[in-house]
């Protein structure tokens, strides 16, 4: 079980099912009739926002975390995030009994904030820029000899998030499609080397915010655009692709679509009221992508929930 | 497969389980450590908010439903209701493939009002009183000949509403105490036949909001004191105990734990957030009666997650 190859192959995928599987859930796939007639497909919901810390997050800082030797393992690990990597990375390394390191922006929520110092990390906090993270998480790194793990521009985290279209794979054997969201791209990537290792005929589709679409710019042009001022509801899809995960996104992925922060808003009431699940805005994007694209009636569609964490104070209706 | 006995046993509950099978959803059991935390037991959840039409009433109704006799369903059913039993009827009678015909308080939320008309019922609005409703309720039943099914004082609703407590037993062996709200005592006197026929030694508690809390009052004094001002978040546990109901209840629930609005609410949202379920209110009383009893640390307790029906536009928070 050593590291896996860059970009990761299956092999890496299902390494990682093996190497998380003590720690992290398999996830019901759950199905709704009332869903279904409002997307007009038949959608298996992959329920990534009832794995730990509520997000599909959780498997690739798992698979990363469990994959370092014991000697770095002890350095501790380190991260900037706003998000629920902080969370995964925070209860990864309780998990393995090794120091958590995360810089957060000053303005993260005083849940997220909470959720993160429950786990035993310890907690930076900056001004809220990409220059200011970046340097904090720099010092950190320097201060304290902490490994810093990225959201998902690495192999281990793309194997890792990779593992949750297996799990769904395995319990739907007749999906014509599989859906995510796409924001650094892990998770479309890692669901790419899952999804067409095993079965090629799959057509992979991501939803992006049209505020934020960078992917849909990447993949239209073949170059990577990066994101530079990304407005969306969707805050767990701000960031750009990096090289790696573009480099797989593009090879298997046939479309990329946008949906404006209503139509993200709309699909996220939709699954509240019809499945009583509650998924954040980054996982609604899948959704509203599948209410927006043309799939025939009856297509045997599978999305991944990416999420469910939400400030339950400030819903957008 | 006759009419079940009165007061129901537990080959009613048995039989009413095979009858619903091929309309009802055999709900999940969740388990949430964070819950656990918060708790202080081993909580198994028994979640009927995943039920069709989002509430375990659905049981009860499609039970009754498909005991009628052929003729009796041709003149279809009726019933008032401003909750889950009129969407429960409404679906079990379309099911059946006959009329239903609901009555509901004009004051009825747009949402609860859709859902009913939705799966085909004929609704009739009503001033909101009791008066008024058991009045046009005889109207429609005169009017139409259909059938009135009681929401709860009925051996074939308490029946259907036992199943629930009979999946969740099959599903967790090791099971201590079964704990639900009381309303009307439908699902709490459904629970006592299935629990204590299959289990003598399991506790059965009840959960019931202190601004409503006259089935409380019925256990301290043996004697059924009806319900006149009920003030409480949760809607669904406003009505009084039947005697059919009171006798069962009073013959095997060992306690009935009151619990405020602020506490219903804290446990709801405590739901929402560790669980990323949603549940109503009436649900939540008895997640708060659990976090109000004394139950030794490690207690093994079964909670009935009663509906998930609830106006996301107005959450009390």
């Amino acid at each position: 079980m050593g590291t896996p190859s860059d970009p990761p192959v299956l092999a890496d995928v299902i390494a990682a099912a093996s190497r998380i599987a003590p720690f992290a859930h398999r996830t019901p796939v759950l199905r709704s009739r009332g869903l279904d007639e409002w997307l007009g497909v038949r959608a298996a919901l992959k329920c990534e926002h009832l794995q730990r810390v509520g997000a599909f997050k959780y498997r690739g800082a798992t698979n990363a975390v469990q994959l370092l030797s014991d000697a770095d393992a002890a350095r501790g690990v380190c991260a900037h995030s706003s998000g629920n990597h902080a969370a995964a990375l925070a209860l990864a390394a309780r998990d393995r009994g090794i120091a958590a390191h995360l810089v957060m922006p000053e303005n993260v929520s005083a849940v997220k904030l909470a959720a993160v110092r429950g786990y035993g990390a310890q907690v930076t906090l900056c001004a809220p820029t990409l220059v200011a993270r970046e340097a904090t998480v720099a010092e950190v790194r320097e201060r304290t000899g902490a490994i810093e793990i990225h959201p998902y521009d690495d192999p281990r985290i793309i194997a890792g998030a990779g593992t949750a279209a297996l799990e769904l794979l395995d319990e739907c054997g007749d999906l014509d499609a599989v859906v995510t969201p796409i924001g650094g791209g892990g998770l479309l990537a890692g669901t790419c080397v899952a999804v067409h290792a095993r079965t090629p005929g799959i057509r992979i589709v991501a939803g992006e915010p049209s505020g934020a679409d960078d992917a849909a710019q990447s993949l239209a042009t073949g170059t990577l655009v990066p994101q530079t001022d990304p407005r969306t509801i969707a805050d767990g899809l701000l960031t750009s692709m990096s090289a790696r995960t573009f480099g797989i996104i593009r090879e298997h992925v046939e479309q990329i679509v946008t949906v404006d922060d209503d139509e993200i808003v709309a699909a996220m009431r939709v699954v509240w009221q019809r499945t009583k699940q509650i998924i954040e805005p980054s996982a609604a994007v899948a959704v509203a992508a599948v209410r927006s694209a043309v799939f025939a009636p009856g297509t045997n569609v599978g999305i991944v929930l990416s999420g469910g964490n939400v400030d339950l104070d400030a819903l957008p209706w």
